[in-house]
């Protein structure tokens, strides 16, 4: 999969045995392969609306598709695992656009590109792909759809534990004590690095934040926080998602023009603790009346964020361990490849893998279609 | 499916047995469901490049799907056919861009929208779709696809036959007497009815010639016809394909600015014309040095225009019989839709349904995606 941060394809080259709850995951490794830099300005470019049309989205599905194969020739290849061994690939694709309710003349509607076709072509392998669009037609948000593999993955006899995955947007997972699919509850809780990474680049000339380095040296700006927390997404009714729309370019634009008096290393501060805050809040209003919150732990770019990880410790107190996935023995950054394996696994079961209770879905769904092998 | 000509939504229902060699097909009814004005003019801003943008093309796919879905519902109601009863949807979809061959920055890609999880979902009924990706992945044009179901079909032990559709471009497939896929070859011939319809459109505001009754009245004017003819893709080297790229909207700005003085009438019956002759001319060059043509039959809406017809036998002689579909006990209309069907019953068993001598495919694939019932 490529992320909405747009930071590179993630492989993961995994084991999976049984499906359903019976399903059993081992990592053999994991790769984020750089987008190579004419396809990454092509993909921002499809991203910003006035400069994609159709002969470009036409191409650069296809592109992608090229890209997405040659991520899994490099990890098999890196291994020595012959593509002749792969079962088969599950493919996100890279979202283009992601219109989770109906706006005006456009539908409820979610695009992901990269060419499932070529995929199963170039590698010689059954490629499952799509698994947003079905969930959606169910009449859910397409998003999160991590919840269902979290609960396989993560659940616990003892411990209410949250997933809080920081992307280019925040989302969290509750899985309660001793919890079933039906207990499941998933949002994204609003900006992730998205608005930290923005002014990374342009003030620093670095694409992120290096473990919160920059976000320790300066300080918090409560109005321009205070500004920041009454977007009326950030403490809307769950369950929600949101995507590059509401956080992206544009919103940047305006809060540097609105706050223009403001240093540049108090700004990264003042947007890390935005989306620190921005998770503590919602935890505070949706999850704690609910349920204890024993764990909480982070996955995603974000998780290496040290500066990040202290504000929301110290926001949510030491009743909630604030931990990493490393610190369980996974990994924050294979974490969403790694739910699209088993997602596909799912799928190819004949088994449904949204989670209604995250994505507002009608019913429980089979995600994604099946690109045979092609010769 | 919905094909570039943008005249309704083509709905075959039929019954298959068998696969491959062995399939045997039955019509049980076919129907041709209006595209609403709305989606109509929304798929005509899509393809219009200028106009289309990522935000756009992810809520028209799934406008699309919602659109496909309701033919479907409304063909089995006509016919009393529950929808349990269907085994299985084919989807072509409507094609957004079609880029046969890398240009510029832009590489060998094709776009068709209709999203099957919303036809699977509305439906609950699986369905194969994306037919052309996966053979342009085998480094092929994508089209035509029709020459895989035409030679089930139509091969004949005596005769050698021309399928000619002629819908909005015009392609044909030749079956020579007594053949086997290997000996299929097929192409675009150049412009079916895209230039006739839109000469119709702007001078005399109907949607297409009926009949041909307009070309009958007109004269032809032999510099337009020769300057069409010049079109270096007309006697381009075969296999060859094309779209509304090359006769579109954009060419016949060009036609009417260059020949100004012509009258309206004179168009049509010259662009009539040309149609006949790009037809005529590439069997001349292409086909007649290695097979008799014994029968060329015409599908497609062009098959109801007299004069193109009358046009077709003449420049062809009288050891070429021009006849129509129906002749035969086949329905020009239903043609392709039915194509797909066959399409899809092929990818369902596993088999391969381009065909390379059509497409410039380097090998035989297994076309399309399979989106399972969803619930």
């Amino acid at each position: 999969m490529s992320g909405t941060s747009l930071d590179g394809i993630d492989a993961a080259l995994v084991e999976i045995t049984g499906c359903g709850p019976e399903t059993e995951v081992r990592m053999i490794d994991f790769m984020t392969v750089p987008l190579e830099e004419g396809l990454l300005k092509e993909i921002q470019d499809a991203i910003t609306l006035v400069s994609s049309n159709a002969q470009h989205l036409c191409s650069l599905n296809f592109k992608l598709g090229y890209a997405f194969a040659e991520a899994v020739k490099e990890i098999c290849n890196k291994n020595e695992f012959s593509l002749d061994q792969l079962e088969f690939i599950g493919s996100h694709g890279q979202t283009i656009y992601h219109q989770p309710e109906a706006h005006g003349e456009f539908i409820q509607s979610t695009l992901q590109l990269g060419e499932p076709a070529v995929i199963a072509y170039e590698t010689k392998t059954k490629v499952v792909s799509n698994f947003r669009v079905m969930d959606m037609a169910a009449g859910g948000y397409g998003a999160p759809l991590v919840p269902h593999s979290e609960l396989l993955l993560y659940k616990s006899k003892t411990k209410t534990r949250l997933l809080q995955n920081i992307g280019g947007i925040g989302n969290v997972t509750i899985i309660p004590r001793n919890s079933t699919i039906d207990d499941l509850v998933a949002f994204d809780t609003g900006p992730g690095n998205m608005i930290i990474d923005e002014i990374c680049k342009r003030y620093f000339n670095v694409p992120y934040d290096a473990n919160g380095d920059l976000a320790a040296k300066g300080n918090v700006n409560e109005r321009l926080l205070e500004r920041c927390m009454s977007i009326p997404y950030i403490l809307a009714p769950i369950p929600k998602t949101t995507g590059r729309e509401l956080f992206g370019t544009q919103f940047v634009d305006e809060i540097l023009e609105e706050f223009s008096d403001l240093s540049p290393i108090d700004l990264v501060t003042t947007m890390t603790m935005f989306t620190a805050k921005s998770i503590a809040e919602n935890y505070k209003k949706y999850i704690l009346p609910d349920h204890p919150i024993d764990e909480v732990i982070v996955g995603g770019g974000g998780s290496h964020n040290k500066t990040l990880l202290c504000m929301l410790q110290e926001l949510l107190g030491v009743d909630s361990k604030v931990i990493v996935q490393e610190d369980i023995g996974f990994s924050s950054d294979a974490k969403e490849a790694i739910a699209f394996a088993i997602l596909a696994n799912e799928t190819l079961n004949g088994l449904p893998s949204n989670v209604p209770g995250a994505t507002k879905a009608n019913r429980l769904v089979v995600l994604g279609n099946i690109t045979p092998i092609p010769y």
